[in-house]
């Protein structure tokens, strides 16, 4: 078959590495497809083949072609737990979960009423994903619907595929962050009318966390997933054990934290909850039975003190879970998802538990795409799916230069490169991005004037 | 007194920032004194004045003067454990320590017994502490004299300050690495006699671990240490639990780990121990009776799953231990004490206790020099003390540009400033350093050929 003369295809050449199955149920090596010289073309922005390139091309002579020697080519990273109003306030000092809000998080949120100041933030936030590799995300945003249709706006203008939602918070809050049952449905179904599956976005209905939201608000939330059953749920579970004891005094009827939800019939498919840190073997079993995912969000969880999420019982092969990887910015400290998931190596190290570098990738990706229930669309290379993908640069610090030098000539090779790009790589470690087959641009970055070297 | 006619003086001016006493002992305010605009007075190579710029520099008139706007200037940072032949192997994957040592460390080691391999490897590890400004470090050899060797005449060439040794380690690890007793007691008294207290370089007797050197070997340490009484000793202890039970399978009579080293008389005020994650409360107790210090080095400990370090019990007022910071690479995963100080902030977090700016400051500067025994010469900018600093850029990233736009105008603007830096800081935000009042040259970053942005 030779399709040389459509000049719509574009080329990609490189080495390919992505996921086709979960390496927590079968073996890394089954889980994982590479091709040290791959090919990947592309038309209309999604993937049209995925192959050997010395195979591929013969197939597509006359291709007009990238190449990219000496990088590896990944799909796109996923961020399933990302709060936009946050990113000023990363590394704020000093406190867990419950205090944070209070001082830090809580005020930030106030100026995001303001449309104007929610767009610009939106804008330094969308570039910091992608300056860090990450093409889709799950988003809060704030109680504010401005502050949602800021992002909505932001990312339409990009082409992202992104999910996100305005918060619903009517009790156990400052005055100035708080709706009622009222305006939150209200502003929630404007919204969703507006925005769920416009172009590539997707609405995601946010109540903050139980402590947060009166029962009558709750009923509201269950009301509106049952007028639009294809929207999203996003909310907080199980983060901070203060917050679990605030949660047994609030809701004393309720067995457990997660019984809370499903009596408002918010535990389902599309639910992702961010944390779980303190979740029950049985609560396990009724995500896991619900088809519900969990946001892992190991640098917030870190840093917030708030403890070390059991990765390997969640994905347990008797019951597995979809899990993904999350920034949670503010509470976590980096936008980068390869330091979010050297850090989720970390956690499962202090338990005794190895995280290879193809369980980190797919959570990063496949995983990841799962869990927001975007697998159709998004997390690997499959054929039909959109060209989302990221080019790395392993060896784009000194110590990763020194360390990376030699050749990848065989999987092993590969795997190790791939590990440590994992555990050292950060934002300069994005040489370009792809949303939908076009490179993307973004603003330079300052570089310090004083600068003596680097 | 006006100084003015002496061309051999040169001033800093920026905002200065040092620590004066130990934070976990007194308030942070107490212990910490800073200048928004201050003024660091430097001759031959070591501080002359520090203050006020508008105060001091009326006795100053007609100083030449490197101004540092937007910036913040702290002493050299101190990496109190790192070992310089690990380089090539940071984020190694999988393995637990003993594992780890067999699998990656003890065949790149052997690689050092070529003096031009070691000599390579040592001017990449210098660069790397420095663009990570860090200025002073406690560092690990390999067995072979010829990697000590090579190290110090790197480091005497830049005229840093540095302790380092060569190992001793004469069972239990591969017969290339090996050597007796009678050997490493020649050895490294050849290198004491050549390279202790020669410029500002020290020697430290360096048996790798209780359970590779016999009793025959811990015992010449013993007596190298008391024909030489200031040379240091460094040692690791108490890292796995692994580790803890072979120490306590090769030396059944010593009650715990510690007392084997007390055993030989090598638990003194020159001793300094890394780890420690698993000690007892007798054996802390011990340490500090001793003067004995701890490195503790959180990315390693997590990297490798030993554990979390008990900072504030070893740090307890009413018997501290001198502790410092430390890379530990190739156990650690970054050449950055930024990044490290980041990681033993979130190690305290999740023992629910809060570490301070200042703290970590104090740690990576005048703390870790007291736990080197190195308070004399560097760690603060009192006068007298050499003239070892870091002049760092707290926007060196869009994020933090993002977050760190305004001014420093108060005392508590600083501590965050200072606080963001250590969580999100790496090696881009080290404008530039000085090592004894001169400004370093380092060679340039290459750059991604075809990176779109950054």
């Amino acid at each position: 078959m030779n399709r040389s003369s459509d000049s719509s295809l574009t080329g990609i050449r490189g080495c390919l590495i992505d996921c086709l199955e979960d390496p927590f149920l079968i073996s890394d090596y089954r889980a994982v497809r590479w091709f040290l010289d791959g090919l990947l073309v592309i038309q209309s922005g999604k993937i049209l083949a995925c192959g050997n390139y010395e195979q591929l091309i013969e197939s597509y002579p006359g291709l007009k072609i990238t190449h990219y020697p000496d990088r590896i080519i990944t799909p796109g990273l996923i961020d399933t737990h990302v709060h936009f109003p946050q990113t000023a306030i990363v590394a704020s000092y000093g406190k867990q979960l419950l205090e944070w809000l209070e001082l830090y998080t809580f005020p930030e949120e106030r100026k995001f009423q303001d449309f104007e100041y929610a767009a610009g933030v939106a804008e330094i936030f969308l570039d910091e994903l992608l300056r860090n590799g990450t093409t889709t995300a799950m988003v809060w945003t704030t109680v504010f619907p401005e502050s949602t249709e800021a992002l909505f706006q932001a990312a339409q203008r990009r082409n992202l595929r992104l999910i996100a939602g305005k918060i619903m918070m009517d009790r156990n809050a400052p005055d100035y962050l708080l709706d009622t049952a009222e305006t939150a449905y209200r502003q929630s179904r404007s919204l969703i009318e507006q925005w769920h599956d416009r172009d590539r976005l997707s609405y995601a209905l946010t109540p903050r966390f139980a402590p947060t939201s009166t029962p009558e608000q709750l009923q509201i939330t269950q009301q509106l997933q049952s007028e639009f059953p294809s929207v999203y749920l996003q909310t907080h579970l199980s983060e901070n054990l203060g917050e679990l004891a605030w949660v047994k005094e609030l809701f004393p009827d309720d067995r457990d934290y997660l019984a809370v939800y499903e009596r408002f019939g918010l535990v389902h498919d599309r639910s992702v909850f961010a944390h779980g840190i303190h979740l029950s073997e049985s609560e396990f079993a009724r995500l896991a039975s619900a088809g519900a995912t969990l946001a892992f969000c190991p640098t917030s969880n870190l840093f917030l003190g708030s403890g070390l999420f059991k990765l390997h019982e969640a994905k347990a092969p008797e019951r597995p879970i979809a899990v993904g990887l999350a920034t949670d910015i503010g509470g976590g400290t980096s936008f980068s998802l390869l330091q979010t998931a050297s850090e989720a190596y970390k956690v499962s190290q202090l338990q005794n538990q190895t995280l290879s570098a193809v369980q980190m990738l797919f959570l990063l990706t496949l995983g990841g795409a799962r869990s927001l229930s975007l697998d159709h669309a998004i997390g690997n290379f499959e054929p039909g799916k959109e060209a989302d993908f990221v080019v790395w640069n392993c060896r784009s610090t000194p110590i990763m230069d020194f360390r990376n030098r030699a050749e990848i000539q065989t999987w092993e090779d590969l795997n190790d490169r791939l590990f440590s790009l994992l555990m050292m790589g950060d934002d300069r470690s994005v040489d370009c991005v792809y949303i939908l087959g076009d490179r993307v641009s973004l603003p330079q970055v300052a570089t310090a004037p004083d600068k003596a070297f680097g």
